[in-house]
């Protein structure tokens, strides 16, 4: 019998939900808002798994990997998210005693990471970050193939290690100068709205930046520099700490591509401990679906 | 019959050798010159080697776990060694071929983190960073009980993590404003030599630089609290990434004690990502044993 595994990205407005077969195949996908009430939420996962099982009587489903946007401990208790407004939960539990299946759980970020390890663009690597540039910056560590997750779960929280750019700006983790502040979407906007013609518009979006960029914008350019080699000394940081052969770039910033990716391996090259030099730099390929499989993968690949 | 291993740290001026039993007991320990040969070299260990098996018929040796001072990959391989002028070069098979035991290689920073968590001031602990603040910093991480290596061995070069403090400073990595341009005693007695009465001085150490803080000299006190801030910063960065519980700081300079751990934790609970600001921080215990004790970890206390 065919062995699938379902994977579970909970976001803060949406659910995504895939099964995935061992091989790698996305076999099904659905999405569903995230319910506001966390009994409800869980109902309605195990409900929608239990509608793919009944469309895939001849697939041997292996478990659950849940990705969830906060920390983890043990692959089981949720620690807290805030966007989705939980406090400490043993999610694993809640999930397996509905539906008697072996249920992993992950920080999202992790979880995407793993993804790309596994069916992504990190495919054939054992050592690798990804970072996930959007709103924030988050990101995944994994070594010898293992996720980091850390003493709370909190390893891999990128976007707030200390930088040298805008070490005045506060953050919203109540710290001020942290990598995000200058190197998200958010960070871009801000740099940004500093210049003409981004200070007189009502909205401003990471992509304008960009764009006015390539359009030949200097102060634009300049933004979009700054964050480039403040995302490429943080990389340089985490290199002389893990030293990843990897470094993915993913979330909605990193549709720049080669804009964002050639400052930052500039940076990472000249920062990082010489013989991490050779590190190679790549977009995440698996977009939205990355956490699909990572939960799969929690179980396919990973020991 | 009762088990251990011997644990053998290789230094470029010392070779230090010990067998540890099952519980963690040192039961002899011999130090020699380090042959310039490497032949001879290996040859002299397996021969001390040799020589307390001869004298511990009772106990039954399960293995060897070496360290040494460059990285090094799958606990075999060295891919170079600076001090010792080597090349690469498979450790684990010229010393097991010539004592038919079972051998184990890794960083000699990363041994002495094992050690201490085996058998020294990381007990009870899978998550833990020691930074190692002599000549240089160095670094062992260990993640969920596991020392990462990374790609090309070179995990845990805290020492060249990019630091905003004396960013015009060179360090002998070839980079400037390394943290161990700063926070080594190196850089220590760098920085107080810029300031009376260490001006004149024809030899400065870094216990007279702590010495005359001690005794009031505000100068001194400069130097000190910068090299703790810019050590406190660098732990944040690295909580951020792999956030361990423990802390520890061993290496000469730790000889100072509270008056650099105090500057150290009070700059980490201030840079680092506010979840991770539990993370305790002291004192490295096992001092030239760390290694010993980490070699023989590497058959006892690691998977």
């Amino acid at each position: 019998m065919n062995q699938a595994c379902f994977g579970v990205d909970i976001g803060g407005t949406s659910v995504k939900l895939g099964l995935v077969s061992r091989s790698g195949e996305l076999l099904t996908k659905v999405e569903f808002p995230s319910e506001k009430e966390q009994c409800a939420m869980f109902d309605e996962i195990a409900a929608q798994i239990q509608s793919i099982r009944d469309r895939f009587p001849l697939v041997e489903c292996v478990g659950v990997g849940v990705g969830v946007p906060g920390p983890v401990l043990e692959q089981k208790r949720v620690l807290g998210c805030v966007n989705l407004n939980w406090g400490e939960i043993d999610v694993s539990q809640e999930l397996s005693s509905r539906l008697s299946l072996p249920v992993r759980v992950e920080n999202d970020a992790n979880l995407a990471t793993l993804g790309e390890m596994w069916q992504g663009a990190g495919q054939g690597h054992r050592n690798l970050v990804m970072l996930t540039v959007g709103t924030g910056v988050g990101a995944g560590v994994i070594a010898d193939g293992r996720i980091i997750d850390g003493c709370v779960g909190a390893a891999g929280e990128a976007g707030h290690i200390p930088m040298p750019y805008h070490t005045d700006w506060s953050c919203s983790c109540g710290k001020t100068g942290c990598l995000e502040v200058t190197a998200s979407a958010t960070g871009i906007i801000r740099a940004a709205k500093e210049y003409a013609p981004f200070k007189d518009m009502l909205s401003v979006t990471a992509k304008d930046v960009f764009d006015a960029a390539k359009a030949g914008n200097e102060d634009a350019q300049r933004v979009v520099d700054e964050a480039g080699a403040c995302l490429g000394m943080a990389t340089a940081m985490i290199g002389c700490i893990v030293n990843p052969e990897l470094f993915l770039i993913g979330g909605g910033v990193s549709a720049a591509g080669r804009m964002l990716l050639t400052p930052i391996e500039e940076a990472y090259r000249k920062w990082v401990f010489a013989p991490c030099r050779n590190a190679r730099f790549a977009l995440a390929e698996l977009g939205n679906n990355a956490g699909i499989y990572g939960g799969a993968g929690l179980f396919f690949c990973q020991a």
